[in-house]
């Protein structure tokens, strides 16, 4: 049988197709010339670091190797408590009774950072809280009280608490009270403010500290009696609905606010006289982020049960001061992994602009921590509109987290992906190993104390607090650096 | 050049790749040898009925053709009104007072019957409904006053009205009042009960008339004077929230309704007594099927508007009464194009199967004639679970629907779908042209008076109404039959 030339030079050529494993300009002049090419998105694990590339390789699953079988031990144990966790919002208490809080004790947001170091919304914030507390009379001074050295700050975290933004609370700030049942650990979160001028964002005139003080008296005590009345409130089941309603539980949280609302408003109606009951249901009708402090109290709650045991790579905080990323891992104890922070890549609002941005900020990263904001994207197209991408990235980069995690969370089922649980439990060796780097969505704040949000957006936690972390945990485990 | 036989065969004989146009069962067999098959799913226009394809071919938009210009201006202007259409929930009013209904007057849903040919649940709400207004001391008195003719029955949708499942509307009964400030056009519907023992399933014990008499006595006076506190409430912004938050507003509701609670609570409580609020938010807070009777009355408002508009063939109303099946056309003034209703295919409660079930029954499918509920499954992928798919299902019944409706709503925008809006204004030539029937989602009702609930799925409209009113329209524009 005979073939003419140029037939069977175009039956025997099959189309160029290429794999491409790691940098995509490899391939960019033969898909230019029509090749099919499948990009593999693949880097040298640990970025090529030889030391944490050794450290990591002995910390891998491997149950030949006693180092191998502990920390895939440790890690079911730290996974199954986080899936364990039950959430419940138990009570509203000021930070001084619930934290043990004291005159001039204030918590911030992120890893330890001295005042001369902060940011400006934290700074403001500060600067709030002293007013607010009434440590001096006004800003100058309480900028200078700031300064001196007689106020003692140290991160929420360190007290079982996380803040959103700046993240400060002041012994008179109430504070929600989140118990998990399961792990017998407990969390705690201030009261959202809501959007415009607050003290999160460093803003701190009259309008705030009057807030605060309606907080302090009216919010916090009304929310209290109301759940002592209604009982508690279960945060994963509501959560767990939210996800179900176009929350992601960090940058959205209008479905958790409503059905919070409808389920304490009879509560509040019978414990509080009917005018403090309008004002509180006036207040949470317009504020759409209430549930978002909650929200993080729920997932602290869940991650401080993961936490502490020995040999786990569980990534059990990401959190944010404005200057310093920092990690914690379960193996690796009360330890702070820090690197510096960047700006979030997203969208601002009119009139804004990059160069107007703080570097990323606040504790809020314990969301995407637990598995849920930016993890659970899918849950949430609608907030690719706020950040900036399509309703197809939102699900992208929840399969991306995938990679990096240890669990999908059956109480936190994602329609849009045939109800795959959220990815959760971020295992650092995935990230060194992978190049993956934690995504988190996230607000932006104005640079300049008091001015608030100005867009929001995507940041992804810096990779090297991951290396750095594997190398400490490979440590504790005896493997020689 | 030469090649080995079998070599040559291989590359010439191309993979058989066959579209099939129609019926699946031809390309059964290749498709089992491995031909790849793609399905185009066509049917013959008319399903082959050769009158109505000559009618339906003088109504296609055509340019030259007066009849061809007539529809096509009649629909843009239907359209036009759908998109416009702007519901504001006002008040709460007795059926009596807002619908003018008087003694012995009942309305029910669907299409015109009378009381023998009436199916089960039907039959049991208007037992109910006598007993609630006193017409009658017991069932079987409020039987035998139904059956005797004294009680005038009516459709809904003739008042203005719609109702859910039974859709039975008595005089004494609070319907809520919707007003289309855009269209001058108002629509009203009860109040949703709950699930469980209700009277919509034809349920009529104590407890159902005890819920009636407090509807009447406590929820529908507050409700209403909470409405004239807050002011009207914008029914398409609370829904095109909701359809980002995974309700359809049809089967799903969750979302709407607690955005409503949110919204209202603040006034319920100015407006009331404490007891009475916590009552109130108390009912709202169980219900979560609360918002289903508004986005109905909304959906009516909206078409209301885009109805009686000469040459148009656009749907106005779906509804089934249990027993017939019938649609309105815009162009064809109010009567009823009917045919038999079937049984909807979906999953069953456990026990219950679909010998048990109702045929298709309500005015709820008012929601699909809007382009939300059905049309809108993207919206909601969590309610696949309820009545049987996944979640790309959901996907694939809004594009289906967006092929027999004219337009996309920009007000109710789909997350999933990149912010396409819903499909809506069904043209029923595209209808009868592709036999592509309008999907509707639906609670099943079990064919016993009073049983209630046994499961929920997907109907489907029977194509031999939309084939009649297109020969009826293409009638009133003097197309020769």
């Amino acid at each position: 049988m005979a073939l003419d030339a140029a037939m069977a030079s175009r039956l025997l050529r099959p189309e160029l197709r290429i794999i491409n494993v790691g940098l995509a300009m490899f391939v960019e002049a033969p898909e230019a010339h029509g090749a099919r090419v499948a990009a593999l998105d693949w880097r040298p694990p640990a970025e090529g670091d030889r030391a944490t590339g050794l450290a990591l390789a002995r910390l891998e699953d491997d149950d030949r190797d006693p180092i191998g079988r502990t920390v895939a031990a440790a890690n079911a144990i730290a996974v199954e408590r986080l899936l364990a966790a039950q959430p419940l919002l138990t009570d509203v208490r000021p930070a001084r009774d619930a934290l043990g809080l004291g005159e001039r004790q204030l918590l911030h947001a992120g890893p330890p950072i001295a005042w001369d170091r902060m940011c400006g919304p934290v700074r403001g914030a500060i600067v709030g809280a002293i007013l607010f507390e009434g440590w001096a009379a006004d800003p100058a001074a309480a900028e200078t009280l700031a300064a001196s050295g007689a106020i003692e700050f140290a991160p929420c975290h360190h007290r079982g608490a996380v803040g959103p933004m700046a993240g400060i609370v002041s012994p008179s700030m109430p504070v929600v009270v989140v118990d998990n049942a399961a792990g017998g650990t407990r969390a705690y979160a201030t009261l959202n403010e809501g959007l415009g001028k607050v003290l999160r964002f460093g803003a701190y005139d009259a309008s705030v500290l009057e807030r605060l003080a309606w907080f302090r008296d009216v919010l916090g005590p009304s929310l209290s009696v109301a759940l002592r009345t209604s009982g508690p409130i279960d945060l994963r089941t509501l959560t767990g609905q939210a996800l179900q309603m176009g929350d992601e539980g960090h940058n959205r949280n209008m479905a958790a606010t409503s059905l919070l609302v409808r389920a304490l408003a009879p509560s509040i109606v019978r414990s509080v006289d009917s005018a403090t009951a309008v004002a509180v249901l006036d207040f949470l009708r317009g504020n759409d982020h209430f549930f978002l402090n909650l929200s993080m109290a729920a997932c602290k709650s869940a991650l401080d049960a993961a936490h502490g045991i020995p040999g786990s790579s569980v990534v059990t905080a990401m959190s944010r001061n404005g200057v310093d990323f920092g990690i914690r891992i379960s193996g690796t104890g009360d330890r702070w992994f820090t690197a510096p922070v960047g700006v979030p890549d997203g969208l601002f609002f009119p009139g804004y602009g990059p160069q107007d941005a703080n570097p990323d900020l606040g504790d809020s990263a314990i969301t995407e921590t637990f598995g849920i904001g930016g993890f659970a994207m899918a849950a949430a197209p609608a907030i690719v509109r706020f950040v900036g991408g399509s309703a197809s990235d939102a699900l992208e980069f929840t399969r991306l987290m995938g990679r990096i995690t240890l669990a999908k969370n059956p109480s936190y089922a994602l329609p849009s992906l045939e109800f795959a649980g959220t990815p959760t439990g971020i295992d650092a060796r995935r990230v060194v190993d992978s190049g993956i780097a934690p995504v988190i969505n996230t607000g932006i704040a104005h640079r300049l104390a008091g001015v608030g949000q100005i867009g929001a957006g995507i940041a992804r936690a810096p990779l090297s607090c991951f290396a750095e972390g594997i190398r400490e945990l490979a440590a504790t485990l005896g493997v020689p650096a």
